[in-house]
């Protein structure tokens, strides 16, 4: 089912993202020591870098550099793993389990998780502009902007909001949607526009494009989210499965059932390769990535 | 004592401030509500906005826009208020009064405190970049990697992480001193460089000036809390007293006594003024913050 090239992509383009968060993160025997340990411990080694693979992917658009790609990526990533933490958290989602491994406030303390989450938000902004990542600095702003609003109470902490208020609510699928744009899409929707300021100018219409590409790819994540959760042993997703149902949280499966779930991930999908129509080769990897998001077994 | 001048100055400034925050905030009538109700309760309406009376004041020595400096020190008093919100929670000091009001967590919920606070640091780096606030791009990314470094794990959030590790042992004064230069300290002086960045280019040796000042208030600030939290009742400071001893928490005035951290933040204010002469006229705000900050009674 997966391009033997793309499967080297991707471990080439992980690997990229590996060393740079390993040297952006300050190193665990600098002061204070347990608070950069703790950081180390959630960001390095786990996760399937989703995000940073579409910024990649995007950049190919614009023929950007790997480099400059693989920053912003990082950025995006740390705000992702910040918001992993908090949302671990025993006032959130209460887990013990993430990526295989016990959760932060599990394995050091609900204070220390509490302060990684705050200063992971902080090193993605400051990861966002050490470098040049764009054609000019006014973009880079643009940039940093992009981030800040995708990540804020108008997207990402935003669609944590909603969801503390729908648990134990029926919503109807509009809702739930308006929910998820928020939490994963704005995230999600930003790792791929990041993706297409680093490289060359391209029309609105491509960027255009891109955007749609990004809002279908980001929905059909969590609507393969609330499925694999649902169907997947806790082993294979490496934190704790059948929790929204447990929770009384609604999804996509609760409210749609799984039939009607998965085929609503798959016309997302189709969606999100129409919008690439177009771009040619140089939207391989985003084709690639919108298969491997809606396709993935965990 | 305080010059009827610089009070006109100071409730003029905190005008803009409060003003400005209150439009950057997003209505409580926008979705999540809730979320922006309890973002807009621990932000507007209290505080007595030290940080931005500080970029204000730096930017009169630069000559730079009062927009500019307000809406560079309101970034920084976001990121002040988000490190409220989680210092309060029960997992860090556990606090119920601030500002004379319950703590967010006690008006709304853990979680909501929770995601305020990871919202309003969001903000604070949006705030950072929608508009022009430096001669040229370039710089305006230099401001947001100050913030940025200022508030993360190397700079406040490190700070509390020390501060943590420090409950219940006794500090030396350099351990002390490294605690609060990263908690308070780190943030106070962005707050000046900050304001330096909005006016006309200063030569490296008055930028070093500006720094040592920074520096010095940063730590006087502190230094002047501890008295206070040991000598004023709760009423006056709007936040709980005697917390810190209560705590078992190192304080200058645990460690060296109410009488000898009186004249240490006279020292520091000496050193303070000191590095400002050469300014001229152009440093009167600073100076006269200098004095009201260690001078103050709440």
């Amino acid at each position: 089912m997966i391009a033997p090239d793309f499967q080297s992509w991707v471990a080439s383009r992980q690997q990229h993202v590996e060393r740079a968060l390993a040297t952006m993160l300050p190193a665990a025997d600098i002061a204070p020591r347990r608070l950069h340990a703790a950081m180390r411990y959630v960001v390095l080694g786990g996760g399937k870098r989703v995000r940073p693979l579409l910024t990649c992917a995007a950049g190919e658009v614009a023929q950007a550099p790997v480099e400059r790609l693989v920053l912003a990526g990082c950025a995006v990533e740390l705000i992702h793993a910040y918001s992993l933490v908090h949302d671990d958290l025993p006032c959130m989602d209460d887990d013990v389990l993430r990526r295989g491994k016990p959760t932060c406030h599990v394995q050091y303390d609900e204070a220390t998780a509490l302060l990684v989450g705050d200063a992971l938000q902080s090193l993605a902004f400051q990861l966002l502009v050490e470098q040049p990542l764009a054609r000019d600095a006014g973009l880079q702003l643009e940039m940093v902007r992009l981030l800040a609003a995708a990540s804020g109470s108008r997207g990402m902490a935003g669609g944590q909001a909603i969801d503390l208020a729908a648990v134990g609510k029926t919503l109807s699928v509009p809702e739930l949607e308006l929910m998820h744009i928020h939490k994963t899409g704005a995230l999600i929707r930003a790792s791929v526009l990041l993706g297409a300021h680093c490289g060359v100018a391209l029309s609105d219409t491509e960027r255009g494009r891109l955007d749609t590409y990004a809002k279908s790819v980001g929905l059909a994540f969590q609507v393969v989210d609330d499925v694999l959760d649902a169907e997947a042993p806790t082993a294979t997703l490496g934190k704790t499965a059948g929790k929204d149902a447990e929770q009384n949280k609604p999804t996509y499966v609760s409210i749609l059932g799984l039939a009607r779930s998965k085929r609503f991930a798959e016309e997302l999908r189709e969606q999100a390769l129409a919008a690439l129509e177009g771009f040619g080769d140089r939207a391989l990897r985003l084709r690639q990535l919108a298969d491997f998001i809606v396709l993935r077994k965990f």
